[in-house]
């Protein structure tokens, strides 16, 4: 394996990361602070899981629209938790078309505001609910310490907005995005097994009465928040004045629910996955799933590659054809640091016998294959790829995953990983114990891991961490 | 066919495309001024027009990517034209974070600037090029006499940025993408037989040396600009200091492009194709092709219902199926309003002979076609309808273009169509004279109405018409 041009991740990992983010081609900072510019590759990642996540979303009976991008100040003062939470993070428009305005317009920095005033108008009868939107688009929050991918101004994410006949319906589908997009998408797609539970009030989202997340474990220990789902009770139906008539005849005010994945989550499959190489992406989400080199630029060599990349495409495999001159050994670096599952090298000796090289991105394996049989080898090591990546995930995650019986003990292992406990010995005093030293409660969950349906329930985990 | 719930377009055209907007659901004004709320049904129009844009853009060679949202203010003072064709337009941020900005930064009108910088960054030899790059994104005009979909403070499109080692393969480029992307596009999808031409340097985009353009012919007559690739010269290079070591071994400024279509387009789809009864939306576009509707609301009718609709889906056609409760005669009114190609109406006596009846959206036919062969004739309906389609747009287009041979001439036939006549009679003077009379030069393009190189070349002709 070729040497690495990266920060070993044990010396250093935010430098690592910041390295891989460079040598990759994913990103670097925009010319305004704490913006991004996504590069081609990093870009291509965000597309297939925008497709993943879209199509998921779509399943649910979700459909996706588009609200403005300016929300007027007074929107956001509508809901009074809403306003104070996100007021310290806001970016203003005072000028515009040459003239100062007469009402400052905020950029979004989430829609819940705007779409409420659309729910209202579009929302007659029990009829028109559930009302299921959803939207790709950028949001604002000034950030002070931005970090690409993971914390950055301007972010995009898709963000899903419904209304409901009643607070159980809310919650069931709440609780249904969580689990068949989010949690489904990260487990068989990205190979990421999530911790799913409830925020505590203190973590909660502003203006919700619930907050579901999904707490994926990084290669250095700490949590990432990769999505989020929002009970919002009656709050915003209130602040915005959306109601139903029942089949009572009489007005009700709707409940809703919101709920995100951001390009955050090119963050969290970088963290998650990546090693002194640089990047792992999990097959089933690889923009390109095989890499086919050309060992030497040969007229013979190069007519191969070319049938082999055929073959693959025509079965329905994502390939590039890397016919760039250059040293070879410099291309394999660089398709290992972007991560792609399979290599195939193609070279006049193996050719020869028939043969070419099959090398998988995690080092298992670098063996001869018959050129007859490629594409059935190729599908079975993007297959045996994909289950190992979820595999060793889940046991990273495991080992870095300590039951605890007090606080200080959970102190103490949230250093590293999850520390689990009771979240009866935490209480909210606990709590702002945790946040002083730089920890947190991640969530709330039951016993056997699954997604509790109020923090108020008896005998409550709590998971602490460090995160992002 | 069910009487029409629009103004009728002889009667007010402007009204009835209002009109329209709001019945079918497409879309309506956002709570800021001149920004928009795009409804699902609209968004998915428009979803269908990004995956056909973008498949073609990427058969071109270009990746997409993102770049920020927010522009140092700086930056757009760095090309003269530039600055100055769109600071009337611009919208600030001045505040940001709960603080005042250092510099204030303006949110992107378009994104040459931004991309401009990092093209210098990534950009080192002759072997980095070309570099083709898209995005998607929003962008932010502040319009001060908004139109849906037509002309909004923001909308939505994709800006393609590219850098070449010459003039002309960056013109090559450019000529390539408006003809490979969005004529074929214009033509083959949309079944709008654009006018392809070059804008006059007083249409020129701001900061181009050249500006091809696909102008439409809407219903009223009014040309509509559907999408321009401009050539950049090395205006863009010069401001950002773009440049690459050529194989001489010195450095050259290299050639930039950039060309884009919005959402504008869904404005285009609804005036070129609309008639009294609602939009008219081409099958190949079409989100969804076939409407299924029960005529009664009994077991048997639903479960026949759900037959054909999943096998016209196995067939790969974008179904919906109809199973709201409510009148029938509402109900396909509604489609008709949405522009659905095919409605298929399914009903117990047709059911006992094995039929079904068949309507297609331009009223050509209303016809019982077998269970059995459903799917076909289908297909063929929707083959048929797209060919009509363009056909009709074309006599349309043409019934609407006069050749005359004076300015005053030019001036009666632009006002409800394209007057075609030689540039040379027109000149910068004649060009004013029209604008006044609200009247403008759409394109120069060769008599044969190919696309020509420079606006200089000999024997152009002028199309004339009043425009969106």
């Amino acid at each position: 394996m070729a040497k690495s041009v990266l920060t070993p991740q044990s010396e250093d990992f935010p430098r690592w990361y910041q390295d891989v983010l460079a040598k990759a081609e994913l990103a670097e900072n925009g010319p305004v602070r704490g913006t991004m510019v996504i590069r081609p590759y990093g870009y291509s990642i965000w597309e297939r899981i925008q497709a993943e996540i879209d199509a998921r979303i779509k399943e649910c009976g979700a459909k996706n629209a588009y609200f403005p991008l300016f929300i007027p100040q007074s929107y956001l003062a509508k809901e009074a938790e809403h306003v104070e939470g996100f007021s310290p993070e806001l970016a203003v428009v005072t000028h515009a078309g040459g003239a100062e305005l007469a009402e400052p317009v905020v950029v979004r920095p989430t829609s819940e505001t705007v779409i409420g005033e659309y729910m209202a108008k579009w929302i007659q009868s029990y009829r028109d609910l559930p009302l299921l939107l959803n939207q790709w688009a950028n949001v604002v929050r000034w950030e002070l310490r931005p970090r690409l991918f993971l914390r950055t101004s301007e972010f995009l994410w898709q963000e899903g907005h419904t209304a409901h006949v009643s607070e159980a319906d809310a919650q069931s589908y709440a609780q249904r995005i969580h689990v068949e997009v989010y949690d489904d998408f990260l487990r068989n797609v990205l190979a990421i097994p999530a911790q799913l539970g409830l925020k505590t009030a203190r973590e909660r989202f502003a203006g919700a009465t619930n907050t579901l997340t999904c707490e994926g474990m990084m290669g250095d220990g700490k949590a990432l928040q990769m999505a989020t789902s929002h009970e919002l009770g009656q709050n915003f139906a209130k602040a915005f004045d959306i109601k139903y008539l029942g089949d009572d005849g009489a007005e009700h005010l709707c409940w809703t629910t919101s709920w995100g994945a951001s390009t955050r989550l090119v963050g969290g499959l970088i963290m998650a996955h990546g090693d002194d190489n640089g990047i792992v992406v999990p097959p089933r989400l690889a923009p390109v799933q095989v890499a086919v080199l050309c060992v030497r630029d040969e007229p013979d060599v190069t007519a191969a590659a070319e049938r082999i990349a055929g073959e693959l495409r025509a079965a329905g495999i994502r390939v590039e054809l890397d016919v760039r001159s250059g040293s070879f050994g410099r291309r394999v670096t660089d398709w290992e640091l972007k991560g792609v599952p399979v290599r195939l090298e193609v070279g006049p000796r193996d050719l020869a016998e028939g043969l070419v090289t099959l090398a998988r991105r995690d080092g298992v394996e670098k063996a001869q294959v018959q050129l007859a049989a490629v594409t059935r080898d190729v599908g079975q090591a993007l297959e045996d790829l994909q289950s190992r990546l979820l595999a060793d995930s889940i046991a990273r995650r495991d080992e870095r995953t300590a039951e605890v019986a007090t606080l200080d003990e959970a102190m103490e292992a949230g250093k590293d990983g999850f520390a689990r406990l009771p979240w009866s010995v935490i209480g909210a005093e606990g709590e702002a114990k945790l946040n002083e030293q730089t920890l947190s409660v991640r969530c709330l969950q039951r016993e056997d891991g699954s997604l509790p349906d109020s923090v108020d329930e008896a005998g409550l985990i709590a998971l602490v961490a460090r995160s992002y």
